[in-house]
């Protein structure tokens, strides 16, 4: 079983840092030769399930535009230029809840769009988090930090609250890690 | 607490059914005007966790453009135009397996990017299936229909074998689903 090969690539749009789209000369496992297939850069991103020191998840009640009311979500956000995965983990916990957190653990990285890219998920567990600071979240939409425990968490999973599929994805493999 | 309101639309790609980027003219909660968010106009797609009535899951190992080496995946494939999601889920279960399922629960419905759209993902678990025809896979990529019992497929997700996001999350809400 044979990868495909990349012979080529031409950016067809150049939006800014948060898309460019490539069409990508590909070279089929048979030999034969698709001379257009779309591609799609996004940056990469981060997801992080937190969880306290008293055993309490943080999550966001927010808005988000392709989502329609409000959705629950874990931490997120996009990896700065040359920045490591779990730096960003980190960061964006801080930023965005205050908190920081002992106990990391990798869920895994994994690609949006199994055909055209779109970047990569890094999901992380971060457990025995405490707060350090206020939060100091730059995002344009509308959130609200709360506080749920372990039940609560996956009720809302299993009911579909978390509206977003790497926001399943990672509360779901979270929940998994944890002997939920 | 409220969402942003599409005040235009604009395509500025049009490449093909698979692909097409809007920007949107956006009115933020605050009033707020973003006259140039980018989104991501891709077609919604559904992807089937299915297990036979001997209680083995039908997986594929496979390439695909966006992974390096082999993963493991589950059914999975586009809406067609105007198909309802559980019809182009049945569809596809029997076009890549040859099985039909007589037990189908919905996993829910999540947008593959918060902020720019990029599709909807609609996951099912369907479960009592049997063979009926012979798998007519019309996909580019080689794959290998597999059939794993559930401590395999726990294992494979746990161990990252799933390398894309909405799959890990169809495998991870289909074992939550079963009791796993």
């Amino acid at each position: 079983m044979h990868t495909w090969k990349t012979l080529s690539k031409e950016t067809i749009l150049d939006f800014s840092k948060f898309l460019r789209v490539e069409l990508h000369a590909v070279e089929l496992h048979d030999g034969q030769v698709i001379p257009d297939w779309p591609w799609l850069v996004t940056p990469d991103f981060i997801n992080v399930v937190a969880v306290t020191d008293a055993g309490q998840f943080l999550c966001f009640r927010q808005t988000k535009y392709a989502v329609a009311g409000i959705t629950m979500a874990p931490v997120g956000g996009y990896l700065e230029a040359g920045e490591a995965p779990l730096a960003a983990a980190k960061r964006e916990l801080l930023e965005e809840t205050g908190y920081i957190a002992e106990s990391w653990q990798a869920l895994g990285s994994y690609w949006v769009d199994a055909n055209r890219g779109a970047g990569q998920a890094y999901l992380y567990l971060a457990q025995d988090a405490h707060q350090v600071a206020e939060p100091q979240a730059d995002d344009l939409e509308e959130q609200e930090l709360i506080l749920l425990d372990k039940a609560a968490v996956a009720e809302a999973l299993d009911e579909g609250v978390f509206k977003v599929v790497p926001w399943v994805a990672a509360v779901a493999l979270a929940l998994r890690k944890m002997g939920e």
